[in-house]
């Protein structure tokens, strides 16, 4: 008898058909021996009805009141849970995260779990009941509602996990787990039935649409297993852990892509020191992220420098860039948006140079330029042109496909 | 400067434009210089809304369950009408039931008010907040959400002014106030601009739909002042309270007439002792409320008995009565529910034998026959036919207008 955490998003939830689905999960979980905590999200689009509820009346509307109204949509959905439970003669009752103990921070809207106190849910657990918990919400120092953001809930399950010494957390979601590459660019791509927490946070865009890295993060940190699978299949998902074994380690994991990417290149940048600090200080004061940066060293006493930032944030970064580069006496600023950004992941490609001629290679192969080159402990980056993005994502599909394979 | 709790019912808060004219009656308010908790309801259909969708999933929701689901509507609209009292310039802020303090007993879908600990308001008063108490909803002592029932945010809202020791509590509604007699009945009846708690109470089915029995009684109570006025038009409604001067006791203050009642005949019963019991005690067991009763006694040794019981119980009531009477060798059982009632009201009409006859007289001037006659203290009551029952309103409402008029 183990005791398991399940979350199921919104779009499991999201009418009367998915809500009997899920409880039928449930008891399924419950008549296997074990005690079940279900964390839920807001029924389908409930939280954008509500959003647009307050925008009716306010343009910004306040901060806490904006919690306690979203909240409610958790609370929906984990009473109609409770009661169709009840109604399959499995015992149950819904908990508010104030009732479950989810203490956080005072950051109305994208509040942090400062620590949990489940004593009602141990007590009802004991009770012989299945306890659900309204996620993505928790209460502040002065006992008001508060919000977690984006992947709230995922994060309410796998903390109450943690916290109530679970042996796993199960998200549920719409797609059967994480795949090699995203499936619908690579037709080939294989479902992984284990992935590392790096390995996980490493796919990126990808990634966080399976499941919010945060949670993700809080896993690694407490070595809490995460089952990621579909609420609507009896497919087993992919398991979320520590790195099993030796064996297993030698390997790539999957491939990323990300289409959110441009390059900035400032042009004949006279070359002597404290040119760099002179362009990365300003961008980071305005909180543009910079991902990689490269100094082609010319011949004569100029460079080039080129760097990476987010699409959304060119406009920003140029209106920064330019008067620097004047300044600073460069020739001119270019930047290209039609770029893209492919990656293969694994946490055994550490400490061997032989994953990256491969990849290389598998581009070159297709004919695909790579424009920069950025890696990790666990990560091989390539820019690549965004035409050329999917053939590059399948080129290296194909070329470390045996090595998914092996992760079966 | 007052403390004054002031209630919006559903209607006044169905929509935006509904919310934004009451976030200004509650600016008025609080510019005048008093202090303002508000109570709400939810918004429009919002608990029926809730109701059909657990009726989707379930025919009989879990109550604990039903409770919670349904206290989400009055958390909804609490935070809306904080939100846009907020962006008015107005310091604002929602609490639930049970950061209002506001404890009950265990019984779910109907629970009472225990007690209330209205720390969390004072505290927010004090830093010169208007406070938004979700309404209908309290605590029970496991701190899980319970609802009040039928007319429970009026309860909340008279409640909470009392534990506050505010200087008045004020209902907002769609109507304008206590009427003399329902004003779609009779077209000259006149808003009232004081009547009594009891009074109130007699008013029945009329005087519920403007605001809810249980609530005026913990008012009479407590001796707490309500207005009733409409949350749509700024005049002055009707003051429940204490009767205020000897002057004004002798009068009538209202009339009521409801169509709910029927008539129930057992013929030829033998008279002898404990007949009475024989059918009436059958009819208590069942939860059938027995109005008036009248023994005609004839000349042989059998005697008539009739009474009234509510219309929707006739059903019951005849399944009852009639196995009796066959027991007790009565001719038969008869049945009319083509009946109505019409009572006047007022404190000042007991040990005030000109009242009944000037009732009784206003009745034959317009050839109205009266069927049973019952009294209490502060009311006398008629059945008539349900054909003349609006005339019979009227025709009473001319008999004793100068009355009202007295009272304006």
């Amino acid at each position: 008898m183990a005791l398991i955490v399940q979350k199921y998003g919104g779009s499991s939830v999201a009418d009367a058909d998915h809500i009997r689905n899920v409880a039928r999960r449930i008891t399924r979980a419950r008549e296997a021996g074990n005690d079940v905590v279900v964390v839920v999200s807001a029924m389908g689009d409930t939280t954008d009805d509500l959003i647009s509820l307050a925008q009716q009346l306010v343009e910004r509307p306040d901060e806490r009141e904006m919690d306690v109204l979203l909240s409610t949509g958790e609370i929906v959905s984990s009473t109609l849970l409770a009661m169709t439970l009840k109604s399959m003669e499995c015992s149950a009752l819904s908990l508010t995260g104030l009732q479950a103990g989810i203490h956080t921070d005072g950051i109305y809207s994208k509040a942090h779990i400062t620590g949990i106190e489940p004593l009602r849910v141990v007590e009802e657990l004991k009770k012989g009941n299945v306890v659900i918990v309204a996620g993505f919400q928790g209460v502040n120092p002065n006992m008001d509602t508060t919000t977690l953001g984006r992947g709230g809930s995922d994060t309410t399950a796998v903390a109450l996990a943690i916290s109530l010494g679970a042996d796993v957390c199960e998200i549920y979601t719409d797609v059967e787990g994480v795949y090699s590459a995203d499936p619908r660019v690579v037709t080939e791509a294989v479902k992984l039935s284990k992935i590392g927490y790096e390995e996980m946070l490493e796919l990126a865009t990808y990634g966080a649409k399976v499941m919010a890295p945060r949670a993700v993060e809080l896993g690694q940190v407490y070595d809490m297993p995460i089952l990621v699978a579909s609420s609507s299949s009896a497919a087993p998902g992919t398991l979320i852990c520590k790195e099993a074994s030796m064996e297993l380690r030698n390997k790539v994991s999957g491939i990323a892509h990300d289409t959110n990417v441009a390059k900035i290149t400032v042009w004949a940048v006279p070359n002597h020191p404290g040119m760099a600090r002179e362009i990365f200080v300003p961008l980071a004061r305005a909180n543009v992220s910079v991902d990689t940066i490269v100094q082609n060293v010319g011949g004569d006493d100029v460079t080039d420098v080129t760097f990476t930032v987010a699409r959304t944030d060119v406009v920003k970064a140029m209106s920064i860039v330019e008067p620097v580069a004047r300044t600073i006496g460069a020739a001119r600023v270019t930047a290209d948006e039609t770029l893209g950004k492919v990656s293969i992941i694994g946490t055994g490609m550490q400490n061997t140079p032989g994953y990256a001629a491969r990849m290389f290679n598998a581009l070159a192969e297709s004919n695909i330029n790579i424009e920069l080159i950025t890696t990790s402990e666990i990560r091989i980056t390539c820019i690549v042109s965004e035409s050329r993005l999917t053939d590059a994502v399948r080129a290296l599909h194909r070329a470390f496909d045996v090595e998914f394979r092996q992760s079966e």
